[in-house]
């Protein structure tokens, strides 16, 4: 018998909120695939012998796709019931496209199960929607980390201003000088609020605001370092106005 | 002593999809303040004795948001534990921002606790990835159901088409024909991909697939209703490449 594959989302990292589902595959699952984007706590809490660390190897080199890719096929055809476990939904910008393909390519069942995205539950948390009424009626997620390969950036930065929406910019921090350059190139008024939140619901997690003129300097001066995400739009200015009242606040010191 | 308010994401349906979080509170809370969009499988596992429902009244009006953000806060007044439970996550075209500032304003605590949205998870559980490296680096969502007192759409469709990216529109049943042609009209091809899933993760889930040039009819030969997502890239062909494979197909029924 073969065994299926489940693309299952740990959210953005504090363990409730792994899904129900969620939950129950880790704990029936012969084995877990997962790098370290779940995060401390929620890879704790599954114990050491069905886990297999699939992301950063000794040395800094990233595990290739292929690997895991084969591997998925090969433990499914043992009959093991595996979970492959990605930080936030399988299907935003988790390459889980892309395992799926290759599952379906070599016969092997999978279900994809949903997981809270960190691109909306990170602004969340900093007291920010991603979308809101009376500023946006539209939202767009684009990462910071594309394809080393690729010769030129995909991303039109300037479309992406011209949409008047949010953006979320995930794994944004190393290239935040270059791509808020070319928003305010495109026109975007330097007096756009921006907000970062590094480790997102994580221990540890920290805030930081400024605007498209300034949040360069506010990164540098924070210290603001990866994974974290950026939002840009109307909607950052919220925090503002709500968190004295939210309780969701960072679980150890002080924005930055 | 004032209680606080949970504004809750219910994920989109499949009670499964709810966080450990959201179970928690749901469990503790003395009043649940809904709407329909949690589904009738959510809602049917909340005792009625604490429910309220805020969402359609009899004879089709709408609870005006002004009774929900002051219903908040005289509960949270009264000293209870309320859950704001909404569909998806609540800060993603919920209104979700909204009541977390009318609760600020009126010196209310309370927290935000995210969801699973059903703009991944339903392009997800027809098997499309809403990003995916050899389509898109870019994922746009927007509401087909905009603030009815605006005088024009504030949606620009031909800056959305140029980023190139995924489109993803909520509650975009009724106005199909309308985006479709904005989006023509913007340049985009008419053979791009574009998918319709019908009650996401709900029984009677159902999926139908086009492309920008044929949804429309594709929509009206299946008799696709609300409440449905259209999925508009490259993305949206993965489904053929596997769904032999996939485990999340509709509950009842073949494909329209």
């Amino acid at each position: 018998m073969t065994g299926t594959v489940y693309l299952v989302g740990s959210g953005p990292g504090d363990p409730e909120l792994l899904t129900v589902k969620a939950k129950r595959l880790i704990e029936n699952a012969d084995v877990v695939l997962h790098d370290k984007l779940p995060g401390p706590e929620l890879l704790g809490s599954i114990p050491e012998e069905k886990r297999e660390d699939v992301g950063k190897r000794a040395g800094g080199e990233w595990t290739p796709q292929e690997y895991t890719n084969r591997r998925l096929v090969e433990l499914a055809s043992e009959g093991k019931a595996v979970v492959r476990l990605k930080g936030g939904d399988p299907f935003v910008f988790g390459r889980g496209g892309e395992e799926a393909e290759h599952l379906a390519e070599h016969g092997i069942e999978f279900e994809y199960v949903p997981g809270v995205t960190s691109a909306i539950a990170g602004p969340g948390v900093a007291g920010i929607p991603v979308t809101h009424r009376d500023h946006t009626s539209s939202v767009s997620f684009v990462t910071g980390h594309e394809d080393p390969t690729k010769a030129e950036s995909a991303i039109d930065w300037t479309a992406l201003a011209e949409t008047g929406g949010t953006l979320v910019v995930l794994m944004g921090v190393g290239k935040l000088p270059m791509y808020t350059d070319e928003l305010l190139a495109a026109g975007m008024d330097p007096e756009t609020p921006v907000a970062l939140i590094e480790r997102a619901t994580w221990p540890g997690q920290r805030i930081a605001s400024g605007t498209l003129g300034t949040i360069v300097d506010v990164r540098d001066e924070a210290g603001i370092e990866p994974p974290a995400i950026t939002v840009i739009g109307g909607v950052a200015a919220t925090r503002e106005r709500v968190k004295a009242f939210l309780r969701n606040e960072p679980r150890s010191g002080e924005d930055p």
